[in-house]
């Protein structure tokens, strides 16, 4: 029985983007390396095991400790590697494969020198995102890094990688397909020119729109997509997902109705769903009301029902006349979050469709 | 030593701003009653029965029964009554002083059916912000609600409460005056009606803008602010306080710097700081970086050295070219934040200036 904010996971909806992420994959020939940082959960990963997954994308040293306690023998911390968390890092390296993010020739130099245990390394680029990584083209830099690891003794180089995070910006799947055509291209003016010096680079890509809609990753050797384990609101406005795929839904009890504004206040705020919001036809939208099905199920998007306000702990839901005078304070409302990683983190467990608690590394 | 994103408390500052906020109280002979969801702590809630606070408010029941542990007695739950939560409700009634807050006649009926031990209950009103509570003048609504305590034996009637939140769109003490004028005057409405009827009635307001700036608080027998005991870049923005009230700071490590676009990427983002954002000068803002004094301290705001953009772990600062040149990766880079309240519910310890460690409710 549900009586505080509650995400709740639906495992066939799920099971079924695992699935269809690693069909993708297995079509285009590259390996699926799933970002873990949406899900956080070992149970959630025990699935993408079963599924034939082999290695783990997270965003922490915190994180992929996590994830190696709970069996992953293979992880990427897809995130500038951190020089001031060297004891986590040989911790780590001693008893998986770890792989690391470098894109400064000194934090190489560092980790040689601190190193107990060998890592391999990516080199991180910036093929058109602009938030971090070398230059696709400022091939000094490049030059430089890849020197420096080659000639330490505890960093194998492993190729390069990128995130092409502009894609969230793409409102249709031509806009999506103009993203990733753009930074593939820039990441094989990289790869042409290494190749020959290193024959079996690897190139790591991805991210949820362009690996949900795109067929073809050309050079790439593997994929990393994270929020396509549950999607969300933003998923569904960029183009890469329907409703019916999103996978989680806040469950909110019902404490106010106010008639005259056509409002209803629920119990679920910004520490429950996060302050990520959408544009959409109505306003800002902070979550979709969904048709209620059962204790645990949920179905489709109700017209005009949206989260439009939320503070700390108190969320406005906007609504027709309808919909706010047959509600009743005590009932719970079912709400798609607009962005799943974020409202996830903050949860930090979920409820899932069968009726299993299932934790987080933020349990 | 600091190594991954951390919320530093200045314990002198937050032991300042809750004795301003205790004289201003004494001055206007009104109670201090502090909202406890901003700091979320048991350690930091007994700064303030040290000096001389009594009674609490908090967020959910969940944190009632945190600070009912934590050997608080008196505690106002200024959330509308969840019904779904009567066990944490009626265990709870048996052991504190505990404060509902109730606008519906049919919920008072519920909670008369199953409470098992008296709780009091104030009537929350809404007089200008609209979020919730019954208009003040509405007087049918008002009057049902009344009618229905009176009747029911194990609730007793305290009063009326409201959160003047409209305060937080000022940006003067002038606007925030005029909020705070509006919403007493409405709130005298409703206490000239029933205090003949009621005189003991308890009139409860506040919010951290108007109880930082105004001195006279009418009818009003307690205040409830709560972000004052840390304070952040919003209450700056609004004029409730200065950048030197500000008793929090993340700490955040340098993992990459970009020269060529004036950027530092940092380990801290949207999962440490939140994703609440200010409009300035330069365009939007997620924090105000600081003059670094020692290993846990701040000084000053820097000038144009800023969060301009947040990923869910990822930060990027913004900073002229001289400050990007001479940061180091590795570096530690300390952030005012916007919201200190979603911040510390997202990072869930303090280290204090002191070097203590400070858990909260979410630790």
């Amino acid at each position: 029985m549900i009586s505080t904010p509650t995400l709740l996971l639906d495992t066939k909806r799920c099971e079924r983007n695992i699935q269809s992420m690693l069909r993708r994959a297995r079509q285009a020939q590259v390996t699926l390396r799933p970002h873990f940082k949406t899900h956080q959960s070992i149970e959630v990963g025990r699935w993408m095991q079963s599924a034939g997954i082999e290695g783990a994308t997270v965003s922490s040293l915190r994180m992929a400790k996590y994830f190696a306690d709970g069996g992953w023998k293979d992880i990427t911390v897809a995130f500038p590697v951190n020089v001031l968390e060297m004891d986590t890092i040989n911790e780590l390296a001693q008893r998986v494969t770890l792989n690391l993010l470098v894109l400064d020739a000194d934090v190489v130099r560092r980790l040689e020198a601190k190193l107990t245990a060998p890592v391999n390394v990516f080199i991180k680029m910036d093929t058109g995102y602009h938030r971090t990584g070398i230059p696709f083209d400022d091939f000094d830099a490049i030059d430089g890094v890849v020197n420096a690891i080659t000639i330490a003794t505890k960093l194998h180089f492993k190729g390069f990688l990128h995130h092409a995070g502009h894609s969230y910006d793409a409102r249709s799947v031509a806009e999506i397909a103009a993203v990733h055509q753009d930074s593939l291209q820039n990441m094989q003016t990289v790869y042409a020119r290494y190749v020959q010096r290193f024959p079996n680079l690897e190139i790591s890509v991805g991210d949820t729109p362009t690996c949900s809609v795109m067929n073809d990753f050309g050079i790439a050797t593997e994929i990393r997509p994270g929020n396509f384990v549950f999607y969300d609101l933003m998923m569904v406005q960029i183009g890469a997902c329907t409703h019916n795929d999103i996978a989680v839904a806040m469950a909110c009890p019902v404490v106010a109705k106010h008639l005259e504004r056509r409002e209803i206040i629920i119990y679920g705020g910004g520490v429950h769903f996060s302050k990520d919001v959408l544009t959409t036809e109505q306003g800002k939208s902070y979550g979709q009301v969904v048709v209620d099905d059962g204790e645990l199920g949920w179905g489709n998007p109700l017209a005009d029902v949206y989260v439009s306000k939320l503070s700390q702990e108190h969320g406005t839901i906007s609504a027709p006349f309808d919909f706010v005078d047959n509600i009743q304070i005590g009932d719970i409302i079912k709400i798609l979050p607009v962005h799943s990683c974020m409202t996830a983190d903050l949860m930090r467990n979920y409820l899932t469709t069968n009726g299993n608690h299932i934790s987080t590394m933020r349990s």
